[in-house]
């Protein structure tokens, strides 16, 4: 049986500040997948998968499906549980929860013009994820000293122009958002061949997560001579004493 | 012929501090659906729809596709342009973005392990969410003066808790977030009954748009003793002269 995963994951970093350091303890906000699956009339159908922080995940299911027009009020509503089903590894017995409704039948889903995120991979949408970038064969450059700072939040529009001036992959670049780290921004780049993530504010549990597994580099709260080194320490050089202002 | 949307659209705004307010010219971020589809082998496949800011549509959608593993580089790409087709009206003209492969096949798109936004009314969506919300009958309560804040960015979670509660519809509260005030804030809560937004940062083009056509308020840059609002003035009172300190 899986522990059940809390907001927050405990993780080491390197504190690195003025050119010095030191290794700590820190808590990361969790992010994993939430599936969502409608349950009536005898039938059972996919309906979502998010990204969230686990936590209050009924309250989310059901607030995501009255937001949809599916759930109008509790009246509607015989249960909400997280599957057991035998198809589902410990690590995701958490991570997709079943909205049994009391109707005879599954409502019409066709008539819905809201966007929802769907995954071939139910249930296992973020461990699928990885696992498909790698099937495609991503890989991290070697380390190197020659990088640029560059990039922004609209990491799709940056990518995007690389590509059709044909400068991909972008192997001698780092990625500076000014948010914080995600697993979709760290997939982004990966796809990209970009070897390191520079945010300036923090990243999930997910977005070290796909740093360690891909040999990425990444490093957030970006301010001023300070970060914090999550994941490929290997790619940072510290300044010898005598170089430091 | 539709003008093409810029990435900022005009707007007026009331300025309302300390206790005063004045009308002024202001410019919001333009947000708008991007419709992404495919052809290749003589086949169209309809992709994905994010929203987004107009303005390099052709690498955001390039973009999207490498990242998703679709698109490996330039040489792969026939062209890319806006889908002019009879079917879209002239505001949807530059919301839907063609790109053409050089295969002689559609690629295999069931691989994908990636979400997608999907929508059953493509190329319309923005317009299509509206309206079936209208349809669904949502509707705004009258203005009052016994409101509470309330709430986070956690907004599907706030309002599934709600209903399980049976506290739904929100006629009596406001809903308050730390960042900006997007299409998809606006709909969930409308649909739970909200009838006004505060956001601390800027409000969306699309925001505003769903606030005036539903009847909501919504103040933006909420800090300290001032605030903008783009609609929905009637909820708003200010202290007359003598209530203020």
């Amino acid at each position: 049986m899986a522990l059940r995963p809390g907001s927050k994951t405990r993780a080491r970093v390197w504190v690195i500040s003025d050119g010095q350091e030191r290794r700590r303890g820190d808590y990361l906000a969790t992010e994993e997948p939430l599936e969502i699956r409608l349950v009536a009339g005898g039938a059972t159908e996919r309906l979502a998968v998010t990204m969230r922080t686990p936590g209050n995940d009924f309250e989310l299911a059901a607030g995501f499906l009255h937001g949809e027009g599916i759930l109008d009020g509790r009246e509607a509503l015989r249960g909400i549980s997280y599957c057991t089903g035998p198809e589902l590894d410990a690590a995701q017995q958490y991570n997709v929860v079943n909205v049994r409704l009391d109707g005879a039948a599954m409502p019409d889903l066709r008539g819905l013009e809201r966007h929802f995120y769907t995954s071939s991979a139910c249930g296992v949408c973020g461990k699928a994820s990885l696992d498909a970038i790698e099937l495609r064969g991503c890989a991290m450059p070697p380390p190197g000293p020659e990088v640029d700072a560059g990039g922004h939040n609209a990491v799709d529009k940056l990518v995007g122009w690389a590509l059709l001036e044909g400068r991909l992959p972008f192997e001698d670049r780092i990625l500076l958002v000014s948010g914080r780290a995600s697993f979709e921004i760290m997939q982004k780049a990966l796809a990209a061949g970009v070897p390191m993530v520079c945010a300036v504010s923090a990243p999930s549990s997910l977005a070290v997560d796909v740093a360690e597994r891909f040999g990425m580099t990444l490093a957030g709260f970006l301010r001023g001579r300070r970060f914090n080194l999550y994941s490929g320490h290997d790619r940072v050089r510290l300044p010898a004493p005598a170089e430091q202002s």
